[in-house]
């Protein structure tokens, strides 16, 4: 397994308690390996259909990444080494439950990302505020393409902070709603 | 930690890579300390603006799993001794990106318990094939909270198959799409 040969272990509980959302990077890059580890976490989700609508554009260009930053209004964006423009090339699937198919497949693509990132030392961010259009026209985007978040990949240099969640009985309820 | 104290321990890339949608169950029932572990993994999950709009109606009555299974056209699904139905509670927020941020935030949450599922040695099932206003009825589940997924969760019998997914090279482009 490529876990073990870039000898890295991380129990699934730990790097679940451990992901948080870094806000700020070591200008040093992501090395190739573990990009490539973090794409094969994303590889391996499921999704509706198998349809794995999910894409990614890999950005480190670094006027890119501030080009980035300015369309999502944040300028800590173009500080990560890294960006993950994650989007869906997607058919138009919608579920019979009501709600397409992309946003949650792409979700669950990106989570895998983000929790194979705790094992390998490297802290991200989901990013959902940007103007999709700019982005579109920065990275050559077609229309059919959805943009469904930004994710930021490097190695972290804030701290977490105590995670504020609600208690599991203020949103689990038994049998009956 | 309480997965330490489980005694539980899974490297997150073998659960990543061991997770599959599992269809037939044993009949034994999911313990409670298993189920507390899969809700806390759920309520770990990031979300937008931290809003954990997600909301689960834990469901393990036989005779309410039938009419769940009625309502998503399958039998298999009430053979599954613990169905989580995985909504949200809402306000509406809609992300800068343009997309509702609450299929993400619970598909996130959904995504935590299937990867420690798998550290507990249980099976689940992702289920976007259900009508909505059926699942509403059966649980009295109110109209302003929307309905997501189901998801089976128990002792699966039946065995991986490989996964079929597109490579890497596939979906991921650099620098610009």
């Amino acid at each position: 397994m490529a876990a073990v040969q870039l000898g890295v272990h991380m129990d699934i509980f730990e790097a679940i308690e451990k992901r948080y959302s870094a806000r700020r990077f070591e200008d040093r890059q992501v090395e190739p390996e573990k990009l490539g580890r973090l794409l094969e976490a994303a590889r391996l989700a499921p999704s509706a259909k198998n349809l794995q609508e999910w894409r990614f554009v890999v950005v480190q260009d670094e006027e890119t990444r501030a080009r980035l930053a300015e369309a999502a209004f944040q300028r800590f964006v173009g500080n990560a080494p890294t960006i993950l423009v994650c989007c869906a090339d997607s058919d138009g699937y919608v579920m019979r439950c009501g709600l397409p198919s992309y946003p949650i497949d792409v979700a669950i693509a990106i989570d895998h990302i983000t929790l194979a990132a705790v094992a390998l030392d490297l802290g991200t961010c989901w990013i959902g505020k940007f103007d999709p259009d700019k982005i579109r026209d920065i990275l050559g985007i077609p229309e059919r393409v959805h943009i469904v978040e930004l994710l930021l990949v490097g190695y972290a240099t804030d701290s977490p902070r105590p995670k504020n969640r609600l208690a599991v009985e203020e949103f689990v309820r038994y049998e009956h709603w």
